[in-house]
């Protein structure tokens, strides 16, 4: 058994107190030996002095490719940015941009001490190898759309994210796992739905979409199947433990109820929400019912970056708007979206620091002018620790990130050739 | 004349637009000369390769000694939250205390591209002194608060804020300028406004003051004087093209109108109005009535860092959930606010790169792969750039960050300082 000791920091605990601890780390097993200020010594040691150890951050709904994308178009509502901007320039997407933009999106990830993320999105075979390579812990999945397509291709499509889902699962040892993805209650035809998802479920397949994130998706749904969004989904079985679904802004008292009695997860995308003038999630609303919510930063393109800092303090901040209350989502729970919350909802045993978790991990450096003083440090964690004060990236229990050097891709040729590959997809879909 | 070339890299313009270009500026009067590819030599350089220059950004609204209680007490609505917390602990506040916070909010600032900001507090020549020595500008003044005192007691801070005013403005070679401060519509008593405004007026200060930051604040305001909040200040001589109001987050279409007719000018603070779940400010509407609109982080108990470009961010993310608008505040537009904006209603002239402007000038690197690709820089500023990205700062002319290092304060001691001074004073209001 090679060990890794995370030596010489405080650590944050799954009862969201900090204590003075060492983090014993099984490296073969990619697990969490002991935590304690006796934990062994360690076949390697990582410096944590005068920083603060915490659950690797789990994204739990990107599109991570569109990294490429980051700043095309802004300010826009969804609809015409995903029609006049985003689709045009998607249908122009090869396999290697794809594979150039989850390389950008994961490095950016690293960086900030994201060590997890769920992402919907295409030519998932490439964006498993740059998880691969990365050595992050990845959910993912083909997304399926069957609206403006013939049965031909809507049944195609959708066989697609299942077999991409049966494939990828296990993969990079076993860092991989995969999710069926009907992109959204709109955007996927009934038939296909009822079709589909029991062989997504029969296969044991969990389930990722999206579901009401705008108030204009609600109305089609309860015109056309005379309920709500959220029950028309349970007819067809698409909420269940296993299963979680990003956004859920617009949701009512009894949607609500669903989810914490389906044990549903809803991935929360503040920053998303905001851009795209979606509205806000009654987050403590659902964290009260017994939900399990997690966090995302949904793409790059409405974000527009991928530090789940940011979304934690998001979280914190809109969730008090949203409920008119300061004392809603509280500093501590929102720092628990985004680790235990969205590693439940995705069903990956990390988000917390105790024996037996992956070593999915991130040293927090606390020197930051920001950072002082330390009255209070998950506080810090909420509101004013950014990605830019993570030292140490941890996953699996191999170091990805050393004093914010990315040890399993080489940051500079990653940054150029997305960078070369984003300019030349615009100019392409320009040219069209 | 010893001038300073920032040279090599790319220039952000009062319009929004990006151009290469280095600027040229005159150490000796702390001004702008040119812009230009030609820019002449310079005595000194300052490296701008793969960097934007931006304005320095100006912090409209802050209470900058308090980011002693950063993370000391969040999670509660303004009331309880002052009253419970923030005002016992303040009582304890000694000048070296207030001293040392100032220096450490002006650490972060700096390091964060901020160059001006516009401070709301007490012992006030402690904040002076420290802007001298640190090389920012800031808009100064004491506040005067007169319920809960006798009469002579709110003569008597009434006097202090007209006194401080007189005596500190100019001070730090012309850096520092100030402002008469009632801190607010419902904690000054009506007969000490309308004795000390006009003598305020008279004696030729702007008025810095808090008005509609809550919903809770109006209602005692329409009671007692059968008016809304700002047609009760107009009453009373508060608004002018020369004073500004902090928050203006409840405010009617009147109200703006009065805010556009006056030219007053307004600092919004979306982060400490979401995490004290005060409300959303209509900004897009003000900005549509012709109000000059400013931007600031409030202090650092309510927010929780001085970095003012979570602040962008956030009037951009907020202002489109405010107006349920995608296009609203767009990205150019929150730039704006942190810059000409705040730089207007201060009456400073920093916030645009041009000849004869103020030389407040910040440099940003553009490396990262949370800042790849940059398909549009002036959404990289509003959406994906945070104060870690500064690279370089300059004020008046003089460099005071060179490649993230400090130059005008220690940074260690700073920090130190101001940690134990916190640990203490939070100790002796324990013991009250």
């Amino acid at each position: 058994m090679t060990t890794l000791r995370i030596a010489g920091g405080q650590v944050l605990r799954p009862d969201m107190t900090v204590e003075r601890a060492d983090v014993l780390v099984d490296q073969d097993a990619g697990e969490i030996l002991e935590v304690g200020v006796e934990a062994g010594v360690g076949d390697e040691l990582l410096e944590a002095d005068g920083g603060l150890v915490i659950p690797g951050l789990v994204n739990g709904h990107t599109h991570v490719a569109m990294t490429l994308l980051r700043g095309y178009a802004d300010d826009k509502p969804l609809d015409a940015w995903l029609q006049e901007d985003i689709w045009p320039v998607e249908a122009e997407l090869t396999a290697e941009d794809v594979r150039a933009g989850a390389e950008l999106g994961i490095v950016e990830m690293i960086k900030s001490g994201t060590t997890a993320f769920s992402d919907m999105y295409f030519h998932v075979s490439e964006i498993a190898d740059a998880v691969d390579e990365a050595g992050v812990r990845a959910v993912l999945g083909h997304t399926a759309i069957t609206v403006g397509k013939d049965e031909e291709g809507a049944e195609a499509d959708m066989q697609e994210s299942l077999d991409v889902a049966l494939e990828l699962d296990g993969a990079a040892d076993g860092r991989i796992s995969t999710t069926f993805q009907p992109h959204s209650l709109t955007t996927v035809g009934e038939e296909y739905l009822r079709e589909f998802v029991p062989r997504a479920r029969e296969a044991g397949l969990p389930m990722h979409f999206h579901a009401n994130e705008t108030e204009g998706e609600v109305e089609p749904i309860v015109d056309e199947h005379g309920e709500r969004p959220l029950a028309y989904a349970d007819g067809i079985g698409l909420l269940s433990p296993e299963n979680f679904l990003a956004h859920g802004v617009h949701v009512d008292d009894e949607e609500i109820d669903l989810l914490a009695d389906s044990g549903t997860g809803v991935i929360h995308c503040p920053a998303s929400n905001m851009k795209l003038a979606s509205g806000m999630a009654p987050v403590q609303r659902m964290l009260d019912a017994g939900v399990t919510v997690g966090l995302g930063t949904d793409g790059a393109a409405s974000n527009n970056d991928l530090d789940m800092f940011d979304e934690i303090r998001d979280a914190a901040m809109l969730g008090k708007l949203a409920a008119d209350d300061a004392s809603a989502v509280a500093a501590a729970d929102a720092v628990g979206l985004a680790t235990a919350g969205s590693a439940q909802a995705l069903g990956i045993d990390s988000g917390r620091i105790e024996p037996g978790a992956n070593a999915d991990l991130a040293v927090v450096d606390l020197a930051a002018p920001r950072l002082t003083p330390q009255h209070d440090l998950v506080s810090h964690l909420a509101y004013a620790v950014n990605g830019g004060d993570v030292r140490h990236t941890i996953c699996d229990g191999d170091v990805l990130m050393r004093d914010r050097e990315v040890l399993t891709l080489y940051e500079p040729r990653v940054r150029d050739a997305a960078a070369e590959r984003a300019d030349a997809l615009v100019e392409r879909a320009g040219d069209e």
